[in-house]
């Protein structure tokens, strides 16, 4: 089965926004074994939806548009589509009453636009929507469907697992989708495809796509197969060929971010940590407190920009910091083993660096030094990262969230 | 003149990734008063190509593509579009030896597949690739004009602005855009509407794009126009009503964030800062020091999640903490006067809340202090953010930063 996706509305024409929601239809679409063809995106034009539908409905057994259902003028997706397929547009009662009665629950007057909504082409079906006043539709026209949904995404991604995947699932041919994603830190992408192309171009069926962004690589892997089982048994013995392949590099085959792994293992092992930071300014300690529940595990964090607040927060000697410079893996590490003790916590984190633009002959933009206290021992890493000021800050901060991990696999060994 | 752009490659038809290259093309477009009127997301498929194309000239005026010019068996579009307006391929012999002169400078060998990338329509011309192997292509096809380009955004945006809208500029009839970028915060959109629909109504020419993200609303004016010079002043006569009825929410008419706003304003009043984060966990450190030269007024930051720190690293009396409770204006209050003493900053500012899940009856998720301490005074102020918790601690970031922005705005009007 094959899909295309219409996502509608002038405003996706500008410069200033696109459309975001096809990437979940994609992932539910392929999920059942439907491929996206094609994505088109088109203005609040009714000659012009009308054209679009025609030309997918040409190409394609499914096709899903996206926005263009609101009360007033400009939306005009469901009558093109009526007017294309020929179907006369009805007031639904129930559909009314449905937006009358949200209407009287948010406490406001329903206006007479709004009765527009309850317009359904003959033949469709209403998909009720409990977050909003439009709700989807579906229709038939031969063996061709079509979908209409609403474009908020708190509107379309209920509506779409409740009224519209039971629907597809009966249709979609019992193919179903196998997938597995990697995430792998601290190698470049050029030697992480050395070491697995060798691994992949041996599963033919299955659809490898690898994606880098600064600090981190996703290997995503896909098969569809009427026996799922069979499917799942191949992506188990992939991931576990790269894995063997990738080594630690790999995070996690589990879908995790970096810093939701760290948060894990810091909870599984009882730990604590504390963060002092220099060039990231702030951005480590922001990443572990996105995630709920942090404050069982992160005790504080300093920002220490001026070499003066490196001594007077976090007791680095002045001496030192004279002697080595701020940026140098003695004064990483001196701050690590201090704001450790410092805060009680079991371990302690520092980030030092040169996020640029600017540097020095002897310390470029891009240098970084990270170090991790545990209170016995002290390890202190370096890197150089390549990019302007956001992505060395992006990689640095990696980095150090890595370095957390790679202590707590070796911790582990150990065991 | 009208244009549609076709982004090609099967990755963009995944889950995984999304064309951005469009929104750039769309900005430069747009200055030239050429619309998009269609965008389309086709994959690595000859024929799927060609219809593409097909229909697209049938439609606008202009076409662009986006990539599928690489070396590979799946790169099409050259083949694609040749074979739609009947031109023959030949291999263009500057294009091979710029290719093979890049190849030297890079010190690497030719492959032999890299020889397709030198193959030209006939009576097309083929545009430099400083940055990578894949020239670009013109073509013209009666009034119509094709143009394709390769996806990698540093090969892509320089050729654009170098080769393309030279030659574009010449065609677009005259017309030029005027913009103006108004950046809001501390009002929710239904009352800015409510404000500047009466303003944006009576100027019917002006395109006004309104756009809202957690903690800021954009609005974009455009004006489309044979004589910029009027067309400018209708901005700018627009832009003074719109500013006069948002008054001091609108923090920028110049297109800067809100970090750069404060960073110029601290800057400007040869003021420094120092931050005591607890529920924003670092994040208004992080957006402060992603400035360049952040190092010249941002002194320093604590993150202060536990109770004992909060004590321990910003002098809260632990009374105070049992009395009032951690989220509450005289904690906040007591942090921001004691992180600006202990930096010697000259302004304190301090985030307490409660980001969410969870919460209690007294004090529910999404409940925010805020204060900033100069020394003489301290003001305060508190609310309640609705979202998930990274929408909260981004609009706390927000409040917070506009905190300081207001400082400056009073501190001003008291010269």
């Amino acid at each position: 089965m094959k899909a295309e996706i219409i996502a509608v509305g002038s405003e996706l024409l500008t410069p200033y926004r696109r459309d975001t929601n096809s990437l979940f239809l994609t992932e539910r679409l392929n999920r059942l074994g439907i491929e996206v063809i094609r994505k088109s995106i088109v203005g609040d034009d009714r000659a012009r939806l009308r054209e679009a539908f025609e030309q997918a409905l040409a190409r394609a057994d499914l096709v899903i548009s996206i926005g263009g259902l609101g009360p007033t003028e400009d939306d005009l997706t469901r009558e093109a589509v009526a007017e294309l397929l020929g179907r006369r547009l009805n007031r639904d009662e129930n559909v009314l009453r449905e937006i009358q009665a949200r209407f009287r629950r948010i406490g406001r007057k329903m206006a007479a636009v709004n009765e527009r909504q309850a317009l359904v082409p003959e033949g469709a079906t209403a998909l009720p929507n409990p977050n909003g006043t439009a709700p989807g539709l579906w229709l038939e026209a031969g063996e061709r469907i079509v979908v209409l949904l609403p474009g908020p995404p708190p509107e379309l991604v209920p509506m779409f697992r409740e009224h519209v995947e039971p629907r597809l699932a009966g249709r979609a041919g019992g193919v179903e989708l196998a997938s597995r994603d990697l995430r792998v830190t601290g190698m470049p992408e050029a030697d992480l495809d050395q070491l697995i192309s060798p691994i992949y171009t041996l599963y033919p069926d299955v659809q490898t796509t690898v994606l880098a962004a600064p600090g981190e690589i996703e290997v995503h892997l896909r098969a569809w197969s009427a026996e799922r089982a069979a499917a799942e048994k191949t992506l188990d013995e992939m991931v576990e060929r790269l894995v063997l392949a990738l080594g630690e590099n790999v995070f996690t085959t589990g879908g995790e971010s970096l810093e939701e792994v760290v948060a894990r293992l810091l909870t599984l092992h009882h730990a604590t940590i504390a963060v002092a930071e220099s060039c990231t300014g702030g951005l480590v300690a922001a990443r572990l407190t996105n995630i709920a529940g942090s404050s069982s595990y992160l005790l504080g964090g300093v920002v220490c920009y001026s070499n003066e607040l490196k001594s007077a927060w976090v007791d680095v000697p002045a001496g030192l910091i004279e002697a080595r410079g701020p940026v140098s893996a003695e004064v990483t590490t001196a701050l690590a083993e201090n704001i450790r003790r410092r805060s009680g916590a079991t371990l302690g984190l520092a980030i030092t660096g040169i996020a640029g633009p600017g540097g020095t002959p002897e310390i470029p933009a891009g240098t970084v030094h990270i170090a991790l206290a545990n209170g016995e021992a002290t390890k202190s890493r370096s890197a150089r990262f390549p990019g302007d000021r956001e992505r060395v800050r992006r990689q640095a901060s990696q980095m150090a969230l890595d370095t957390v991990r790679r202590y707590f696999l070796y911790a582990n060994r150990k065991v």
